[in-house]
């Protein structure tokens, strides 16, 4: 056993002096066991869940900037600051419903959004069923005058759901355009989920200049199945769609913002964040107020393990990545206009599930020196370190050495994201925390030993 | 991205002929994609767990050895049998109950498997808590005539939860044996898990020689808490128990084995395998139907596949690992006794969680070989392959070149074992069919390419 762990090790000893080798397992150790046992994150979670969901502009998402900023202050941030940003407001209202006009048999759907609403008598028309834009735009003679169905199954094939989101998601983020060309009335789009239950998942949908925007929905599987169905033994279904959905103008929303001091290079920045918008349905756990409460708790790590990092490390809950980025965009804007020096930037937005690895976008030196301390993360549960993609938010940021995606196990991260299912009991704690002690050594590591540049 | 996949595979051309490797890949793809669409484990997992909890000796355990017996024939196995074992038969009875005798609030109660009962009136004692064996033996003098109270929490800090139980089970194990010899009445072990809810987790629980056999029960962590509590502001509390189980006459039990013939070489074997009792709380999901019906499913992916392998690939689901592990010593005294080859034996007893890696029980030469195929296996989410222990029933075989275990993630297993939460629908279908298709790719690889011995 010993002499399996001196294998795992050897990378480090020689890259680094013997001291330092025992001084940095030393603190992997105290870290996730104080993650473990205290889950100071996962009880954050809870509260901050208990607000309730925190999309753009919604009252919740005031009353979460000002729970995120007082709890900063509590955990003893050397600065904490809320960065103004003007952000998109697009409300749900109080109705959404599509039933089938004959038998007033509900369909469980949702808006999605930044849809426009059908105006309270709503539409009723008969519904064109496709599996793919390919296919509409074959029977685009049939849509003029209906609703577009988009039933396009999401693909179980995929080891990495990921690429199966990736696959489905364009149809309900392009749906409403391509229906709204071949003269199509509303579109509703089959949930980008493989969880087969009947809870329609949401997410933004896009229109483009010129082309008229009709109304968008998501429903759930079980429904859009019996509606395949339906329309095989009865075409001419009637469908009533009724949305109360309406963009409204643009409003204050900011970014949560605060940091530890570096205490040798204060100048040199490393963020870790997360998103701190989330949809309106569900509570945004997994989606990303558990990524969020994962940063948060890594500088709260540092806090009362009373260990003083050489660099800055900065958390940042970025508002508006679930529509247009504005958050990003206004911090990105502000790093680059200050000159700030940001050594990395580390973003855990793939849901709170058990650790896998770390994604990083940087050049391959970078890339190998973050390798070699594998040994380290492999405690925490991070099996590998891999080139990749990081994160939307932090992706903003201008010259930065390394930006770094947490990656969490993704088999169930598609069964709540953007819908009702996204709840704080969806979060297994200690999945949770073995992220946030895995982001934290990390994060300790290039505060310690920089990344060479 | 081409290049990152021909490096992983680099292993593979030095060690097997290009049109193989080829085929291997193909061969694996076709497995994942299967095991992930039809989800056929998943289902007859749906279909096992349906009959109820498979205690051996219980009437349940009957209906499921028939019901796996005619799917392997559905299956369309070359050949399926039951091997016949003398099981323990222990029944928990009607009754279980705990309450404090001056309320009548009751406890989450359930008796440990094995123990015996109090009688119809039971018994009514006051309550001794302790945290361990040491500080039992440093309190005997207030112990006799009590009841014992084991309230020794599920260590959190251990990253593998393995680590946790294993610290903790002997508790469960022993609990009965150390309290009686310091006098006490009965035990009452707080639940081996860490999920902090109120279900009461079983398990097996020992008896010596000589020493009075005395009731143990387990407790929910809330209710062990609740106690807690209590007991410092009324130490004086007195607990009633009243325990129905017994151990009844030893009964008939079967190991239910199927198997594809070798095309080639049929006289050596690869056992895969799961342990088919459970225990009678819950379904016996995690533990271990998932892990029969992934071992089941291996072979009919090659069924669906018209794969027909090189050697004999042989389904064996043990009965009575939770008791005595007399299915166990069964098969591998018949293996003995005829004097079969078995070349591998792949056991899958951790829950059906999404994959993690191999544990090898075997030398260095044929972990070697086996970690090269690693390639392969990580298509299905095996991030290792390590030398470590196989499994309970496999491990009961003698000369087997390879004994592996399948290991899943470990952070949810302990939330479910043995406890009324181990049901169908704590199984996720992604998480345990990849893990199917994990252990199909290496099987088939064994099966083509041997051991090298």
């Amino acid at each position: 056993m010993f002499l399996k762990r001196l294998i795992w090790l050897l990378p480090l000893f020689i890259s680094m002096p013997l001291l330092a080798q025992k001084n940095y397992n030393t603190i992997a150790n105290r870290l996730i066991r104080l993650a473990l046992t205290e889950r100071q994150g996962y009880h954050l979670l809870g509260e901050l869940c208990a607000i309730g969901p925190r999309l753009s502009g919604s009252p919740n998402s005031y009353r979460a900037y000002s729970w995120a900023k007082k709890k900063m202050m509590q955990i003893g941030l050397d600065r904490v600051w809320l960065e103004q940003v003007t952000v998109p407001h697009w409300v749900r209202g109080p109705v959404e419903v599509a039933f089938l006009a004959a038998s007033g048999r509900k369909l469980a759907i949702c808006a999605l959004g930044g849809s426009v609403g059908t105006g309270p008598v709503g539409l009723t028309a008969k519904v064109l069923e496709v599996r793919s834009f390919d296919e509409l735009r074959l029977r685009m003679q049939e849509a003029r005058g209906k609703i577009v169905f988009l039933n396009r199954p999401f693909n179980p094939r995929n080891v990495n759901t990921f690429r199966s989101y990736g696959e489905g998601v364009r149809y309900r983020m392009r749906g409403a355009i391509e229906a709204a060309k071949v003269g199509a009335l509303a579109v509703i789009v089959r949930s980008v989920t493989g969880k087969y239950d009947n809870v329609p998942h949401t997410g933004v949908m896009t229109y483009e200049e010129g082309i008229r925007k009709i109304p968008a929905a998501a429903v759930g599987l079980k429904d859009a199945d019996y509606l395949s169905r339906k329309l095989i033994v009865e075409p001419n279904t009637l469908i009533t769609l009724r949305l109360s959905c309406e963009t409204r103008p643009d409003t204050l929303g900011y970014n949560v913002i605060g940091e530890i001091q570096g205490r040798q290079i204060p100048r040199e920045v490393i963020v870790v964040g997360g998103h701190f918008g989330s949809w309106d349905k569900g509570q945004g756990a997994h989606d990303d107020g558990g990524g969020c409460m994962q940063a948060l708790e890594v500088l709260s790590l540092y806090k009362r393990l009373k260990l003083r990092p050489k660099r800055t490390i900065r958390c940042v809950l970025f508002i508006d990545e679930e529509m247009t980025q504005t958050g990003a965009k206004v911090y990105a804007d502000w790093v680059a206009a200050t000159r700030q020096k940001h050594v990395a930037a580390i973003e855990s937005d793939r849901g709170v599930f058990t650790p896998r690895g770390f994604s990083v976008d940087a050049d391959s030196t970078i890339l190998k020196r973050i390798s070699e301390w594998l040994p380290l993360l492999r405690k925490a549960g991070i099996e590998w370190v891999r080139k990749g993609g990081s994160g939307v938010d932090i992706g903003k940021i201008k010259a930065v050495t390394a930006k770094i995606g947490y990656v969490p196990d993704n088999q169930r991260y598609f069964d709540f994201h953007h819908s009702d299912n996204d709840v704080f009991e969806a979060v297994h704690p200690r999945e949770m925390q073995l992220g946030t002690a895995a982001m934290a050594i990390l994060t300790w590591l290039i505060s310690e030993e920089g990344l060479g540049d």
